[in-house]
């Protein structure tokens, strides 16, 4: 038996996985096409939506995973495990499916509190009946103590998208609204302020919710919402880049129409991030056919989650596969996608 | 804001998360029952089962999830990335579901070779295709070097279960026939070779293997498979005890008709462990009508992954929720489930 099995191929020294990989933003994207798609290929996965979509018996289902490593596991407005459920519960949402199982995978670090544990589990379940989810199958391991970081958690989710519902970039086309339903950067700044125990006036609370109802709603008024997704990591400037470059159409939108909240703006500005790529895990964006504008708006205003919904601009046949902003001082920049690593372990 | 933002529950000093919680064995069971299971019961959830089953449409599903965090994440028979495909797919056939999607969640270590990355994708692509299903969603994290261990991976599945399909312990009888599909021990003692540097004549390697095709064969042949299951973490005894617990009925096996590979003994002497208590990841136990068991021992015979099948016992009313052998010696003996920890991360 050889006591040095490893893994057959060589590995170049500088070729590594780095923090930024796990950003939402350029390097994933790189990471996903150079060692990972090209091997798995296929006709559902290569749709890259948040969700898969396939039909089963002509009924059309979305499934979806995400892996939680967020540090601190608690934090203002929420901690890992409401934020795992929820996470999923969007992420089906998006695909205008309505979620109905989830599963629960642990990965125990060796000295977490069992107390911490029910915490959390508790906390996956407050997440999981406020959004009428049920968490139906779950899986345990446990790693020697300083081999993880407390409590990683995999959630995965199933939900059926009823007939007609038909949400993909590729229906986007000039003159669509951009529907935005709030305030943004408010998970990320929560992250990081709870992180590096910066104080504000007021706490500043992660947006952490699910948004199913919301899209249930959404979808009760308009057949003709083109996009949903919800702009996690990388924030708002990495999902309107991701349906740009999707869609191949240009995004236009307007600095001073992206609301975000005056505590949060001071703490970017401390900080020196920019509010526009710092994660959000409670808002959406709905891009949207121009006719059916005021009616989603109105649907969104009486959830919620959608209070503070806006229009932040349009989708343009100019500048395909770019997002345009009108700064605030009436210059027009280009918004890039996030490059390299703004915060690390948000989600 | 509070920049000592900690679980709101206070955590008593002694009451932390230990390795042995992750073994598949009494303490994962207690771990379950004491800080998880009550906080998020439902009737699916209830069941207890490898995958949750549940029915859309007149249609029956399984749902299963497993993380993965076996190390080293290269062995002989297999990687870390083949094991995660087989063992969800494993999960599903014992629901007797056809396995048709994955998901899979990456979290990454800062400092894994990119190539080793693509090694494990590219092996979990091969494991895919070969049991014949799509790997059609994922997500990639990556946490800072020290907080993880090269590569954790999940992977969740969804199957379809045809009609007239009941696999479920409840419906264990006296007289049904225990029939195990091959060598145990395979799996945990390559681990362990790898991990501790053992040489023996030959290498031995995991069984990692999809046991899908098989299952579909034995159901082919018999309505009448009570119970499917694989000796994953906690090895045979552990998988019976769970039978005999969740069924009331009493197993007994004969130890001279269970086959380990002579080599597998061997070291199992060395180390000092009962390869009944060994993770296997390409076997199943079936307990099925004895009036079906030549046409199913038939079928399984020619499957791959069956060739040494063998019936080690029968399901009996006395002793109920209890695991009694015939050792070689002739005497009988109670054959209890894991406790403790024997061997951490061995898938």
């Amino acid at each position: 038996m050889n006591n040095n099995f490893t893994c057959p191929v060589p590995i170049p020294e500088y070729d590594k996985i780095l923090l930024g990989h796990g950003s939402g933003g350029i390097l994933s994207h790189k990471l996903f096409e150079q060692f990972i798609h090209p091997h798995i290929s296929n006709n559902i996965l290569d749709d890259l939506h948040d969700s898969a979509v396939f039909e089963i018996n002509n009924k059309k289902f979305a499934f979806t995973t995400d892996s939680y490593v967020v540090q601190p596991i608690f934090f203002p407005g929420g901690d890992i495990g409401a934020l795992a459920v929820n996470g999923t519960i969007n992420d089906l949402a998006m695909a205008g499916a309505k979620p109905l199982f989830i599963s629960v995978g642990l990965i125990l670090e060796e000295g977490l509190g069992t107390d911490e544990l029910s915490h959390i589990i508790q906390s996956m379940k407050r997440a999981a009946d406020a959004a009428g989810v049920k968490i139906v199958t779950g899986d345990t391991k446990v790693v020697e103590k300083g081999k993880g970081d407390k409590i990683f958690i995999n959630t995965s989710g199933i939900g059926v998208i009823e007939k007609g519902i038909d949400i993909s970039p590729k229906n986007c086309k000039a003159g669509d609204v951009i529907i935005l339903s709030g305030k943004i950067a408010e998970h990320g700044v929560a992250i990081l302020s709870a992180r590096e125990g910066l104080k504000f006036e007021t706490t500043i609370k992660s947006d952490t919710a699910p948004l199913n109802k919301l899209v249930h709603e959404i979808l009760n008024v308009s057949k003709n919402i083109h996009v949903l997704r919800d702009p996690t990591r990388g924030g708002l400037a990495t999902t309107l880049n991701e349906i740009a470059s999707s869609s191949i159409t240009g995004m236009f939108i307007e600095e001073e129409k992206i609301p975000v909240d005056e505590e949060v703006r001071a703490a970017c500005e401390i900080l020196g991030l920019d509010p526009l790529y710092i994660a959000n895990e409670g808002k959406l964006v709905a891009i949207a056919q121009r006719e059916d504008a005021d009616k989603i708006l109105d649907a969104m205003y009486n959830n919620e989650f959608g209070r503070d919904t806006v229009v932040i601009g349009e989708v343009t046949s100019d500048n395909p596969g770019e997002v345009i902003m009108k700064t605030t001082i009436g210059t027009k920049r280009i918004v890039d996608m996030l490059s390299g690593e703004q915060l690390p372990r948000i989600c």
